[in-house]
């Protein structure tokens, strides 16, 4: 046997049950002051958040996966017969399956049985606002209302509020995610410089972050280009890195279960005089953003408006349409830096600060830091950038 | 610079606008017989097969995107501005979009002008049936229908129908990305054995897929267990490996867009007589499911009924509810091998062959390769696995 290294250690996976019960009893409190006899989830992240269940089969359309609060109780999960043995390692004890895929009755009549049961013709709250989706067919969706004794409402946003503030347990993993991509970005100058292909650039960027330690490297874009880069989401191009060029490589990568998200500008040879004002101005908007935050007090928009004035000089934002969003079991989750947000910024939420720069001929800066909203302020999750430009 | 490696040498990537074109146009017969005034779709993998948009942003939930199909002429992707730049780059030449998010209207009114504008009261279709999503917050898709001057009906399995069957290009980027599984699975024995814990070579499998030229490696999923595991979706554990342990790996990793998906078994220090024969009884199931097939003849349920009958001697299969299923842009789609499933195998379709045996104890065994349907039978695009298992 190999000795074991640092990304070996045992980290303490999963949460207590306490935590889950906690979770459900918080969601049944306000679904009692919404009138919900049941709630329905039928995404990964908000079944995960109320079970613990933990898989990569969600990459499979095939299958829809549910999972139903009662008023009172636990929750029950209505899953794929192939999911059982999983299930039943969580802390959830009513498993109800049925044998999936199955063209005729894909788990509407066990799904609207179990609903007809828990919430015996009350309201069934489900999650219908902004960024939230409904993961099974809608030709099925439209037999399960129909079967339903009550009527289906939105859930009022009870989920997404739930999640938006995170336990102390929650917050440790993504500053576990944020340790692990800080140090991979430590080490692109090992792989990166003028002359290799972004696309091998991206394909040793995931292979060094796995050997730090992410389960999983979901998430990874960026962009090369002299004196900065056309788009932020682009998948690698072949296209060898230039002098001059800025590189961007922004990644979400996961430990156990749960995301970090921001990127590192470096720029290959040397850096152009707007280049580093760029960068700097960047660096100056994050500050002014985390000095600025109060909690109970500072709203998104806030951080917002704070941030654009220094980087548009208050001229609205830039075609990304914000600057910055909550994070969690999910890349991006909850709030939005942007003026019509008026969320306000409580402590346990973990944003995303992301001020990007409009540096002309279509080409743009961004630069992205992790932070915890605190009983005081907020506090770095990711481990920050330096104000002068990294050089490869 | 350093020297290019194999996996950086160039392949082709994207497809000719000729495809698209023709996809297009194949679609659009298709909505002409069916008299749909427009298609919308919502979802990753349906944009990106009539675009090539490809990017791993939709990683994130928050922004809905939409691509209206007309009934004439080329399609409009309605989309949030953050993707407008890498939109361009693809063959779609309307591009419509909104700052997004917006939560006082996230792309509601621009996909319902555009939608009234090119359907003009006719029928829209969207994909509703069995393993489709709409990727969409509800709420805002009953503010869309509502905008509608016509009514929203199923496709028809359009969409579906088109994506099951493939052209020879994207017939050689599944066969691509088989190969460099096959690479990765031959490497295994580089850093699985005895005492490593299976969290290691989870992580180790996919570094080294990654070297062997994936793109990214969306799925991987395993076990390991004496003479058998307990389910086949799980992630890793910490448990170290031990002699006696049959390991499985099951990965679906991305090539320019395209998966593959296929396991391995690897037995750890020796493979016991039931281990033996089990496994290859898995790979008699294969062969005779393969044997079998004959083009626009040959249905996905005889499939299953041929490898069940070898499997479980005809019981009807295991929980996991189906032998193999459809492969392509995503980990699954299209057709199961279920008894239920009466869809005629067409030349150009590729499934995967799937069987699983119930080993007792709550242990099984399970064999998956891919395999294209040609015109006179099937050919194995994933790199076949012998019949004498392999002992690390």
């Amino acid at each position: 046997m190999r000795a074991a290294r640092p990304c070996d250690a045992p980290a303490p996976r999963g949460f207590a049950e306490a935590e889950y019960v906690a979770r459900t009893k918080a969601a049944q409190a306000a679904m009692a002051r919404a009138g919900l006899g049941a709630l329905l989830l039928t995404t990964e992240a908000d079944l995960r958040y109320f079970t613990g269940f933990l898989t990569r089969f969600w990459e499979s359309p095939t299958r829809p996966w549910f999972l139903v609060l009662p008023a009172q109780g636990d929750p029950i999960a209505v899953i794929p017969a192939i999911g059982a043995a999983l299930m039943a390692r969580t802390w959830v004890r009513d498993i109800r399956t049925w044998r999936a895929p199955d063209p005729a009755d894909d788990g509407v009549s066990l799904l609207a049985d179990t609903l007809n049961e828990v919430a015996a013709g009350a309201p069934v709250g489900t999650p219908m606002g902004l960024e939230s989706h409904l993961r099974m067919p809608l030709a099925d969706w439209h037999r399960v209302t129909q079967a339903l004794r009550g009527p289906v409402v939105p859930d009022g946003g009870i989920v997404a509020g739930l999640r938006a503030v995170k336990s102390p347990a929650e917050v440790a993993k993504i500053e576990t995610a944020c340790a692990i991509a800080g140090r991979t970005f430590d080490r692109v100058g090992n792989f990166a410089a003028e002359g290799v292909p972004l696309s091998r650039v991206f394909r040793e960027f995931q292979r060094t972050a796995l050997e730090e330690g992410a389960d999983w490297v979901p998430y990874l874009a960026g962009g090369a280009g002299p004196g900065g880069y056309a788009d932020v989401i682009s998948p690698a191009s072949g296209d060898p890195l230039m002098r001059g060029d800025v590189l961007m490589l922004d990644t979400g990568l996961v430990h156990d279960g749960y995301f970090c998200d921001f990127d590192r500008n470096f720029c290959i040879g040397s850096a152009s005089a707007p280049v580093r004002a760029g960068l700097a101005r960047l660096i100056d908007a994050v500050d002014a953003a985390a000095e600025a935050i109060r909690p109970n007090q500072t709203r998104a928009a806030d951080i917002f408006r704070i941030m654009d004035n220094v980087v548009t000089k208050g001229a609205g934002g830039t075609e990304a349409g914000r600057l910055g969003h909550g994070l969690g079991m999910q890349l991006t989750e909850g709030l939005s830096l942007i003026p019509g947000d008026v969320t306000v910024l409580r402590p346990g939420m973990v944003l995303t600060l992301e001020p990007g720069i409009d540096m002309g001929d279509g080409r743009i800066l961004v630069h992205e830091e992790d932070i915890l909203v605190t009983e005081t302020g907020c506090r770095f999750l990711s481990p920050r950038a330096g104000r002068e430009p990294v050089i490869l």
